[in-house]
């Protein structure tokens, strides 16, 4: 027999009854399982309850017992014989706006299955949670919604469980955590009013649910812990990354700069939280270029430019020929055209140092980053210089969201010990080029630390850590939202940033200008 | 606005919210709740929550709230607007094995809004829990039992809210009591070991589920109370009577004897509670005789014999013609019969007395209680030696259950305050009667306090009353069962109570021997 790794799987032996001790199989398992877990009280659900006889007899009365913790309620989630080699899995779920990624764990050696990601299926109503939610506004489409999330929860949950050679039903524990318009939409709760003022979620915590009631196709019974939110623009998917990143337990204080559409940043350390979300816009996630995409092969990762040949060196996520770009690619590609004089500080591209990369394209400038013959699709990959402008607007936006936290504290950047940076889908900013465009502050590189998907990886912990159950709570009571006040102060930093790498290029004495 | 009556129903005021309190709809309502109830945490179910944000809105964020506790735990069972005349009912069911009795509250008010009772579906299956157990050894059986009963709840609950004007759906909380057979097959759980050495319930505390789960069409976010069991053989039916004739409370003992199939027997008082059950045998239900049955028009509720004349005197309910004798009608006419001298103290038909009213039917004596000509099958309705036989073992195995707690705990009948007597479906014994015949102890008229259907009433406490909640739980903890041990000692004190009224006939001053 080997040794229970994770918290949730218990071994529990329990005496058989006889006339003298003829305690009903539920209330002796329950009795069992308050004694293991140090627990006041244990829920059992009526589908467990009805295997319960045939089990404890056939196994004899020797149990493995999968169990969790809804705030201070244990609940068993599933049970088999001692020696029975069930498999028992737990799910997490990241839920993106535009991408969904699901992590499959084993819960009893804590050892991952599988990963899986899907695009989200919402995206055929609208790119972003504005669109969805008016959309929602009709019952329907609050269905509609609510099924596409579900439907494609499900297909990739069975695609998954296939490859990890399980079945649904073997997966008894389920976390999930996503922006509040996702958590909502997961949910099936009217997300109308979170975007009207004064900006009120239908909740905040909504705990634990059960797979079915959810429409969730895994083992019924399973617990879905619902990562809670701080409010309309403060989600579960934050919660969760603060929990991976552990910035909330340390003694100095660390930043969590979470890149998405939302510039989401949280500050603090084991006393304090502060944290807020502003608007950056898709640029950073490489969403605006007509060549921007999610990173998948072919998708260009880095680029270099050698600033004497200006000769492209370019690289492609399992190299393959190029079709489009990723945001850690666009990010490298604005800094080494900027470190390469290609573009000025004002983000525009220098036309004598493009040479034949420049063309005009119904009126606009657009530098060929790969050419047709060298593409995958045949065409021209290009950056325009409208994208440019956006790319430049939103590292202004999140660098003056990361000096306003910081000010608010009375906090220099140089007193944050460690950046953290959750790059969406794993495809990771290379923080030199982040800082060589002033998107990140000018910190020494060790102290930035890419930390992938924190929001799957947090979910993660809550199925194979118990603390984290409690941390949850513990760190959404703490934060304090800092409201974005886009005052004239505000727009004024915010225009000093929109320069590369900033107004003040003192701010950035590593950025090796030319 | 009329005061509210029930500990279920609060009125809540919830601040709007605003800017500077941006709490979620659910958080907000949980907030309030939990001052208004001084709970801990409030569960709020996700069908109630997707009502919430256009609930709150239109009613101006003051509500109605219907709430119940689950031990510690509350839930919200039911939202609407403050002023809103939407019913609010509570639905009470008495789970018998031949009858199932409903109870329609309304929870603002605490009035009954209907009754309705109906023969047990499961009795095609057969007649006692012994042969439904047999049955359900098959899964399919099990099925089959349990919808059975749930599809005739739900047509009697159909049929019961139709009658008092409201939907189903305005059922919101559901207290069910039964014996441990009957709630297990409620459940769906497997009865199996119910009845075999050493005789394991599948769960002693079912605790409180939701409506859904269980296919009963009330509010599916209804909480179903389920009324614990001690052990096999002594089942929630007994709890709830216990909590309805209030014993567990009171200073000097008392004694609740449950007349059924099974003689269920608790006594004790607000410092000690012993119970015991054993089977009686159908006899005392109007069960053994080709003329019994259950209450209803027509049915023979009561006999007076003339001991001169013996001439019968016979009641039957509504007035209508004789077509059956229920229970008390069956003790009844064993009574009149002895007092008459028309039986002897074994219990056997004296010819001589019994005159051209004795027949006999293959081999078996009869006696013709109502002639042809006068019962509304056009045939003779009748007592055979066999149907007294059976009448005598069952009276003598009741007498002889409650010698033998009276007994274990040192107490004489003299020394019980009150003997309350709950009988199946209203059809209540005549103290004098029982006493005739010596199925109960010879105690002063007063003693003895018909109180119905106490299983019933019981459970319909638990939708009125927030402190039966928890008596719940403390009256099964507190319950010693005494397992009737069958030996000789029983035996010699079972066969001593064989004779009418008994052996020892200076128990019985009172019975005036002819």
């Amino acid at each position: 027999m080997s040794a229970f790794a994770s918290p949730w799987v218990r071994r529990v032996v329990l005496a058989p009854p006889s006339l003298k001790d003829n305690t009903a199989d539920g209330d002796r398992l329950v009795a069992a399982l308050k004694k293991e877990l140090g627990a006041d009280a244990v829920d059992v659900d009526l589908e467990l309850l009805k295997q319960l006889p045939a089990l404890l007899r056939r196994c004899g009365y020797r149990v493995r017992c999968s169990v969790f913790r809804d705030r201070g309620r244990w609940v068993l989630t599933a049970i088999d014989g001692e020696d029975d080699p069930r498999p028992l899995a737990g799910l997490a779920v990241d839920l993106g706006t535009t991408r969904v990624a699901l992590l499959l764990i084993d819960l009893i050696s804590g050892r991952t299955l599988g990963e899986n990601t899907f695009d989200n299926p919402q995206l055929a109503i609208g790119p972003d949670v504005l669109a969805r939610i008016h959309h929602a506004d009709s019952p329907a489409g609050l269905n509609e919604l609510n099924h596409l999330i579900i439907g494609g929860l499900n297909r990739a949950i069975g695609d998954l469980c296939r490859s990890a050679g399980i079945g649904p039903r073997d997966v008894c524990t389920v976390s999930a955590a996503g922006n509040t318009a996702m958590t909502h939409l997961l949910l099936g709760l009217e997300p109308r009013w979170i975007i009207r003022e004064p900006y009120i979620p239908v909740v905040n915590r909504p705990g634990v649910l059960k797979a079915a009631e959810l429409g969730i196709d895994v083992n019924p019974s399973a617990p879905v812990l619902v990562f809670p939110n701080i409010g309309s623009y403060f989600g579960g998917d934050l919660i969760a990354g603060i929990l991976f990143s552990n910035i909330h337990q340390r003694k100095d204080p660390a930043i969590l700069v979470d890149v998405g559409t939302n510039a989401e940043v949280v500050l603090g350390n084991r006393d304090w939280l502060i944290g807020c979300a502003g608007a950056a816009g898709p640029a950073l996630e490489g969403g605006v270029t007509r060549m921007g995409m999610l990173a998948g092969p072919g998708v260009v990762d880095r680029v270099a430019i050698d600033p004497a040949s200006r000769r492209f060196d370019i690289r492609t996520i399992a190299a393959k020929a190029p079709r489009g770009i990723c945001g850690s690619g666009v990010i490298d590609l604005a800094a080494q055209l900027f470190l390469s004089g290609m573009i000025d500080i004002r983000g525009k591209l220098v036309a004598a140092a493009c040479g034949d990369r420049l063309k005009v394209v119904d009126g606009i400038r657009h530098l060929v980053v790969v050419r047709a013959d060298q593409s995958a699709t045949g065409e021209d990959l290009t950056i325009s210089q409208a994208d440019l402008d956006s790319l430049i607007r939103s590292k202004a936006a999140m660098y003056t969201i990361l000096e306003t936290l910081a000010m608010t504290v009375g906090l220099n950047f140089g007193e944050i010990g460690t950046f953290y940076v959750a790059g969406t889908f794993g495809c990771f900013i290379n923080p030199r080029s982040a800082i060589a465009i002033g998107m990140l502050p000018d910190l020494p590189l060790e102290r930035y630390m890419p930390i992938g998907n924190s929001s799957l990886q947090g979910a993660a912990l809550a199925l194979t850590s118990e603390s984290a159950i409690d941390e949850i709570d513990r760190i959404r009571d703490r934060i304090t939202y800092l409201e974005l006040n886009v005052n004239q102060d505000f727009m004024n930093r915010f225009s000093a940033a929109k320069f590369l790498p900033h107004t003040d290029v003192g701010r950035f004495p590593s950025v090796n200008l030319k």
